[in-house]
């Protein structure tokens, strides 16, 4: 069970943040109706609203790196928590930013996962 | 329900971290058997080693200042999924030390909660 997570959330954390600088906004497909997103402490719900959300952040071009990855079974069947601490390197910015986040990953029944909680935070120091 | 999740989390945070700070042992009465922690990568499942690990930190004293509390409901029927980032200043130490941390609180069926996932990491940077 937990190496069964384990997979699964590594195989997240590379397909969600591959999406994010390749492609940002196929990332809603991740996403479904009841999905919240706490970006910076701004409350979001539904994919329709995150997708909008993520699309319109301030930079077009972003390179994150992944420090560590982080997962357990959560209390959902075949659910898995996902803890993510990395930086973000934006275009053109000379300095990257340290951030966290954690994701709550629910089984769709059809083989794959949504999002159902997803908090991102910077970490500034 | 974002409301009451809310007003969960927050006061969870503040008596975890007094606990943390203040009478550690404690902290153990927030666990179950079925509880996991993740301390600094380090895999700990069920309240008896997770109330070791805790108690057998390098540190005595230490301070946590809490810098952000995010909260969501969870998928679980009255969970919340909390993440916090602060510091934690440790005694006879210059510097403090920032970090991340997850839970996901369950209702224990009794009006109160206990903490099914735990993870903690410290941010360099």
């Amino acid at each position: 069970m937990e190496e069964q997570a384990n997979a699964v959330g590594v195989a997240f954390v590379e397909h969600y943040y591959h999406l994010f600088d390749h492609d940002r906004a196929a990332l809603v497909s991740l996403y479904n109706p009841t999905s919240m997103l706490t970006f910076e402490g701004q409350r979001i719900q539904g994919y329709d609203h995150i997708s909008e959300k993520i699309n319109q952040l301030p930079f077009d071009q972003c390179r994150h790196a992944i420090s560590t990855v982080d997962v357990q079974p959560s209390a959902v069947a075949g659910g898995v928590v996902v803890f993510v601490s990395g930086s973000l390197q934006l275009q053109g910015e000379e300095y990257s930013l340290r951030f966290s986040q954690m994701f709550h990953l629910i089984p769709t029944g059809e083989g794959g996962y949504f999002v159902q909680n997803d908090m991102f935070r910077l970490n500034y120091g």
